[in-house]
């Protein structure tokens, strides 16, 4: 089922995403045909030995595999409508970011067209693109996929998540909102640091050691939302409500703005109050999430 | 300046975290005192060699050092203050969690009662005391942290942070802050993806990949932070703030609550708004602390 190598492929959009997503097809040796609204973004890919196209319905002709990489699923329907006689045949992979229903009705749209669909979710910034480390997730149609696998394959670690469309786009956004958090967090640990007057340079090796140990705590916690035995292990919620009120005492103190640290206090006062207080933190998951591992 | 091996110490508090700082104690082979108020809760230490006192002052009396792990900067207060004749000569190392403020006013009330006073935050969970990846940060009396500094080794690495009793709250807060922006993201994917119907144990090697993938972006962040140079490299914060869009909408289709991600998409916005959509995420610190790396 693995693709004959140098199927001539297109890429759509080159934003700092697609510009990175044409480069790495370009080193792996494919025909790469590339199209941006602003045309002066395809400069450096054209000395890479990408073929320029005039518009978005020349791409797709030119390519059998079509990479979408635009902002949102709005443009990225308005620039597919456009090419749309070119479709037939094809396999459209999307790796625009987008909700699961965008995917479904993407995925409907164009095998409607006569193209197979494959939603993906880039788990990686531009300059990872065909790094280690970088992975990309996958959903849709799994005869594109298999037959396509080997080329996607330079974008870097492929994860298939199955027929549904929308699945790769719901692990993408979930992802994407552990990243938020944990972003957000450091940003905030940053102002702290930085309002006491202590440069963050220092303080970046002593969070980045103490985040590395806590994602081991991620399994554990997994397993209790799955098993809905949100064992407090040592730290009950009670404990850390009781700590969190000082950690916004000294937010306030030192004039940091505690908005990304409230939404989390108010969940642990509402499972304390709701009598979890004995349990760990896996069991706010309950509170996200109605039929989700709730304690009874 | 280092200490001498076995002078009895004192270990006041024995919740989950008292208990483990105890126990860690012992088996390092120290003369080890404990009360709490509680007094089942040392039943297993006393089994384990530990001294059990019938009053704080007298626990005080009986160690050198007097580690302190109570729930709150209220009932530290309060312990204390019964055990206020034994102190004098005494170093008091407060591993309660506090505010920088909290650690000032119990610095002087210490060293009023002729005691040296060190703050503590301990950086692990009680199972992870003594091992690796566990550590604490200390700042205080310098000379009472060098003099104890072999003994604390017992609970973990040791971080000196300096004279200012304060600082070693502000990191052990800011690093609470960073480890809670970390779960709560976490915990939001988790729930969306249950939500979807997949096992969250399927998720999280997943999660931690991608979480331990993004760690290495901390190190840059902080640097941006620190020259007021928020270079987007490839993920401007109009490009996130287009995707966040499609974060809150998944939630909604997915009944999930996104009252952890919202406060993200409005410092997003913000940030958009005043202009700083080029820029990249580590700008967002301009938001939340004014006099930090704002962008011009
Ligand atoms: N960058 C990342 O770190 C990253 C990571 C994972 C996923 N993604 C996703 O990848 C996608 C692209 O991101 P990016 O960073 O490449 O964004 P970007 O640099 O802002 O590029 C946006 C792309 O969309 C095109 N576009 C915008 N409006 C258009 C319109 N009305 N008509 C036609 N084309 C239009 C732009 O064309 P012009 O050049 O003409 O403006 C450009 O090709 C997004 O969905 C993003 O969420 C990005
Ligand atoms: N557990 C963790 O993961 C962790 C991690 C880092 C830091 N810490 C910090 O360590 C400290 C202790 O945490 P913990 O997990 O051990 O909490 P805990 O299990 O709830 O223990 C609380 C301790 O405070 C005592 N206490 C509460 N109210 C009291 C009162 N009115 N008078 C006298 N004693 C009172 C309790 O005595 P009784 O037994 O009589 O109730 C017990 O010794 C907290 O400041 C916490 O933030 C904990």
């Amino acid at each position: 089922m693995s693709a004959p190598r140098h199927r001539p492929v297109a890429v759509l959009g080159l934003g700092a995403m697609g510009r990175a997503l044409a480069g790495a097809l370009l080193a792996a040796g494919h025909p790469t045909t590339v199209w941006n609204r602003s045309p002066e973004r395809s400069a450096a890919l054209a000395g890479a030995g990408a073929d320029v196209a005039g518009s978005a319905a020349e791409a797709v002709a030119a390519g059998e595999l079509v990479v979408v990489c635009l902002l949102d699923d709005d443009v990225t329907r308005r620039v597919l409508e456009r090419a749309a006689p070119a479709l037939a045949g094809r396999t459209v992979v999307n790796l625009t970011n987008g909700t699961p229903a965008q995917a479904h009705r993407l995925a409907e749209w164009v095998t409607a067209r006569g193209a197979r669909y494959v939603d993906g979710g880039i788990m990686a910034v531009p300059f990872m693109i065909g790094q280690p480390g970088a992975f990309v997730l996958y959903s849709g149609a799994e005869d594109a996929f298999l037959d396509w696998r080997d080329t996607l394959e330079a974008f870097g670690d492929v994860h298939w998540l199955g027929a549904d469309p929308g699945r790769a786009a719901v692990h993408d956004l979930a992802l994407l909102a552990a990243m938020y958090g944990m972003f957000g967090g450091f940003l905030h640990a940053t102002a702290m640091v930085r309002a006491a007057g202590t440069p963050v340079g220092r303080f970046a090796p002593m969070v980045t050691g103490w985040l590395t140990a806590m994602l081991g705590e991620l399994p554990a916690m997994a397993a209790a939302v799955d098993s809905g035995e949100h064992d407090a292990d040592g730290s009950s919620l009670r404990m850390q409500a009781a700590s969190f009120g000082n950690l916004l005492a000294a937010c306030r103190d030192l004039g940091v703005d505690a908005g990304l640290m409230r939404p989390v206090r108010d969940l642990l006062d509402e499972a304390v109050a709701r009598g979890h207080g004995e349990e760990g933190l896996s069991a706010l998951v309950g509170l996200l999430h109605d039929d989700v591992g709730r304690p009874a």
